[in-house]
């Protein structure tokens, strides 16, 4: 159970068009998100935590009766955790062209009146950053105690830093980076065309035929999964370990000689892709992967994150692990090269773990307890603020 | 134009059936092959080169007629070179199961008078290496100066030196493994799957119903490519290039907000994938990644290396390439070590070089003089026997 308890997430409704970075518009858009905690009185306490590729709003607590259903950052957000909800109020979003609730390819296009499919406008991690800053205008949070996320969240987080560089004191970016390498995208282009090339997809309109690209996405998934683990941590893991068959325990030690499931690491991996193709729409993964590739701030001031991250005034915390190669120490320590350019506040983690990428949605008490640590300060550095305003 | 200038490939036939590591056998069967070079009179200086995942018996030498038409290893194999063919007699050879020649999925069963299909059996390692070994006896060769090959090669080399430790001199693998580790596994079955899952595939009959899995197959080998390359070198050669458009140059450092091409990796990998899938037979490759799944020679010994080349009586020579991430110069270390621990004598080079995998196929001249240096070594020693034995 988790320490939060239940929790439910709400809708709120966007009338005015957002302009997007394409230069397609979205009108009449939803965004779901979830809370946790209390804002205070003068707003000063709100955290935003943003979602990475496959997650969602529903960053922490449980559906009450749904089993199963904790969310995906709960070890990390709740009442006395690292980002501790009885100090802090947290607010949970999911981003446009998600499947999770927030307007996205399967709801229905206001132009035709059926659903967007592939026609859903490609957003970016601006965008989202965008429709993110309307969410805060309508609560009245002016300025963000923090805005915090991993890998694609942490894209988030900082673009953030950049954009609205007044509007959040603390930006905290976990294994994450300033932009995607060739091979990053070469992997993201494999999973797309996986999807594009499945007779299912029908050119991104599937919801009409009541059919799903599920063998596009399941490749698509695989392939992805094998990124966000680590060499090592598979080759212990799974190493060559033969699956063992329930029904046929004498055959485990030979091969199969058939395309069957002869590894384990097969038969994991291909659990991972059906579960995932059974749940994920296919036309948000080809928008998710495309705001990955097309991260890439510094490309607005000839390649040079020095000259971009000038625009920034958060303080900022970054962590990496050392076996993500995904998104490598290397990544994280190019932006804070940048931040010292710069001369920001920067304190900057590289945890010895072996999990990979995915290391950074585990529980690792080194990890989590640096984290609780820098919020502490962001904490202190509140009441601080409160106390001499009050004196 | 290739120093060994136009080549002609050649088939042998086989009427007795062949045993596999299955169970099955396959009867009737045909390989084809290359030569280059003359064999001497004592059958001492032949080479056997085997060849890797998507390449053939066509190792040197060109084509008449066919342009373009150079063989995979051409910078290694000819006259003068660092595999001279003027001194050795060297043999390429198409491994069965292939689509290049030897007897393989799109050939007739000659059980059902249809084309095997999936139905053509799981080939391993140690079965291509019987099926040379029944070629080398066809010639008289007792024994091979050198067994050499490079990735998967190499495994067939190394598989030579355990199964007929009496039958070469030297064994030559460059940049290979010992096996094949959870992750490499992990690559192998997200192609086999994209493969499987192609409606086109049609359980492996494809033939029958005149078409081919080509959209499986170009994400198979979209996939596969990555692991060939460095991350390193994909960063120099195309990092987030935008793809420069012949018709719309302008466009060239915008996005285009679709999920076609942006970045000139995508291009590049896209076309990899449509070539290869013009060529190259789906079944193949199901059975190619299969037979590099199951090679493991010590799981006979509990996985101890050591106690599993103990039985080979070669002298070897070992290459890798520093920036390889598929076959990490920790494979072949591993090799090396094991070797070692019972006193064969080992030459091993690892060679500094950005390009990943692929480089044991690339134009690098400490890499070429390095082999040349151990074939001059294979060749004086060939020669001080002949004048031992003449005296």
């Amino acid at each position: 159970m988790s320490s939060l308890g239940y929790v439910t997430p709400q809708t709120m409704h966007f009338a005015e068009p957002l302009p997007l970075q394409s230069g397609a518009q979205l009108r009449d858009y939803m965004l779901m998100y979830e809370t946790y905690g209390t804002l205070n009185a003068d707003k000063s306490n709100a955290v935003l935590v943003c979602h990475a590729l496959n997650a969602s709003h529903h960053v922490a607590g449980e559906y009450e009766g749904t089993p199963k259903s904790t969310g995906w950052w709960d070890n990390m957000v709740g009442p006395g955790k690292s980002l501790d909800t009885d100090k802090f109020f947290v607010i949970g979003i999911n981003n446009l062209g998600s499947c999770f609730g927030s307007t996205g390819p399967m709801h229905t296009n206001p132009a035709t009146g059926k659903p967007y499919g592939a026609a859903f406008p490609v957003v970016t991690v601006e965008d989202w950053v965008s429709a993110q800053a309307r969410l805060a205008d309508k609560w009245g949070i002016t300025q963000f105690a923090a805005v915090m996320g991993g890998s694609l969240g942490g894209m988030q987080a900082l673009a953030w830093s950049i954009m609205y560089p007044d509007r959040l004191r603390h930006c905290v970016v976990i294994a994450s980076t300033a932009k995607l390498s060739a091979q990053n995208i070469a992997f993201n282009d494999v999973a797309r065309q996986a999807i594009l090339s499945d007779p299912d997809y029908r050119g991104g309109d599937f919801y009409e035929y009541g059919v799903v690209p599920k063998n596009g996405l399941r490749v698509a998934r695989m392939v992805g999964h094998i990124t966000y683990l680590s060499d090592d941590d598979m080759a212990e893991k799974f190493g060559r370990k033969l699956r063992a068959v329930a029904d046929d325990i004498a055959a485990t030690g030979t091969y199969k000689f058939d395309f069957g499931v002869d590894f384990e690491i097969e038969s994991y991996l291909r659990y991972q892709g059906d579960k995932f193709s059974e749940y994920f729409d296919a036309n948000t993964y080809l928008l998710i992967t495309k705001a990955l590739d097309y991260f890439d701030p510094a490309r607005h001031h000839g390649g040079d994150l020095s000259k971009t991250l000038a625009a920034t005034r958060a303080k900022f915390f970054l962590a990496s692990f050392t076996t993500d190669w995904r998104f490598s120490p290397e990544c994280s320590q190019e932006i804070v090269k940048a931040l010292i350019d710069n001369r920001r506040q920067v304190t900057y983690a590289e945890i010895d773990a072996p999990h990979g990428h995915d290391a950074f949605l585990l529980e690792d008490p080194r990890y989590l307890n640096l984290v609780r640590a820098y919020y502490d300060r962001v904490w202190n550095e509140l009441n601080d603020i409160n106390s001499k305003e009050a004196a």
